[in-house]
């Protein structure tokens, strides 16, 4: 069984269409090159209830992992943590461990001479205060730690938005945990691009090799448009032997060319310009 | 109040992070922009069960306007119009007005010469298969018919996920609708940049300002690093008075920035490069 994952992003500005989701991109593609199958990618507003009705239906399914992003910094609308608290039934309460963290950066801030003095007004605080029996994660690029609550059946962690911030905590703490549960698995994948065929008629070619070809799995994506076409054809497999899994693709990849180009259509290895 | 939509991106390439969700942005900025609230936005895989559960979810919080991109092909992997039917307890079948569309589409390829012979083949019929009751609407620029299904509550679109595709039958068929619903309320915005103040230290310089501002929402964005600021801060609202939301706009920023100035940041029009 592959171990499931869900990203829940968490801001107005992705509802907004002010901000391209790379966040949800970054993540999905980190985690399934280690062989962690995303199953669901929910965008949410910064408000306590949509966060944690978000939260309480992920948990639902059970999926091994939980990933949100956005919402942990320091101002009235990053309001992941209660909607988590929420979700959880606990109270937010402030972290001593978070705190010192917290005060350590801006500590260090002060020596650089980049700040005054070092205070822990509310804003600053507020950092701090995470769900019950949270654990703070380091944040090594920014301010606001991280966040991980461990479930019976899941792990739920709280990431920041900004994406250096983000890709910094999931390196450091995200992808040791994703390896644990998932063991040497790795995902594979190719692609070639079909031109002079339509998708309509590749369909039943894609079907007959799909068939032939257990555990890989092929996608058309048009590229042009149906009377004009030029499809790439992405061909993917997880397994844990490299050497097995790219000669499964790669006879995947040769019956369809044969088939394709039997049918009048002609296989490029690159996409057209 | 405010004409609300959710937005559901069918495709396992979103979840592997193949394909960057540039759909999501672009349906979610076209729907703000005329004063739609988009609540939440969804991404799933192309398997039926997963796509009835998200349109059944989404169903039950009774948004005006559920939106689905992705899906709509030929190919087996093609699933949202099974995945709705399940989600609407109705069956799929031909409907003839669609399968009207589709041979008009490959008759036209024909009479250009890019078709040899108009053929109905399986996967060609399988994209005018709607769920019972359903209507296709009408695809500008590609072959696979959109489809509408009007409930009490809720209008359901579901829209290809080829971009141009998309966008065209969103101009079309959806725009006119939303505009029906939501009047003439428009979304306006603007954004200045704060350098050389943390976020924290804005934070309740914001509190303050949208306090002394109703309806103007004020979001923060770090550029830079908590160490190193550089923060847009975005000033939205909808109205239906063009006039008096700029000037609402317009002092909400004068009040903000002065605050800013004098706690010792710098405010600048556009984005440090």
């Amino acid at each position: 069984m592959a171990v499931e994952m869900e990203i829940i992003c968490v801001g107005n500005e992705l509802l907004i269409g002010k901000t391209l989701n790379t966040n949800a991109l970054w993540m999905a593609k980190r985690s399934t090159s280690l062989g962690v199958m995303v199953k669901r990618i929910t965008v949410v507003g910064d408000e306590i209830g949509e966060i944690s009705a978000v939260v309480t239906e992920a948990l639902k399914r059970k999926p091994q992992f939980v990933v949100t992003t956005g919402g942990l910094g320091p101002t009235f609308d990053d309001k992941t943590l209660e909607g988590i608290a929420k979700a959880l039934r606990k109270e937010v309460e402030v972290n001593d461990k978070a705190l010192r963290m917290i005060r350590e950066k801006y500590e260090a801030l002060a020596k650089e001479g980049r700040l005054e003095k070092v205070e822990l007004t509310p804003p600053r605080v507020k950092m701090a205060r995470l769900p019950k029996e949270a654990k703070p994660l380091n944040n090594p690029v920014g301010t606001a730690p991280a966040v991980l609550v461990e479930m019976d059946r899941t792990v739920l962690i709280a990431l920041p938005g900004v994406p250096s911030e983000m890709e910094a905590i999931f390196e450091e703490s995200v992808v040791p945990l994703l390896r644990k549960e998932s063991g040497n698995v790795t995902f594979f994948e190719a692609s070639v691009f079909a031109d002079e065929i339509m998708e309509s008629a590749l369909a039943p070619l894609i079907d007959r090799t799909m068939h032939d070809n257990e555990y890989v799995y092929i996608k058309s994506h048009p590229k042009g448009e149906e009377n004009m076409p030029h499809i790439e054809l992405h061909f993917s497999m997880t397994s844990k032997d490299g050497k097995s899994a790219k000669d499964k693709l790669g006879k995947a990849i040769m019956q369809l060319s044969e088939l394709i180009e039997r049918n009048g259509g002609k296989i490029r290895v690159q996409k057209k310009n």
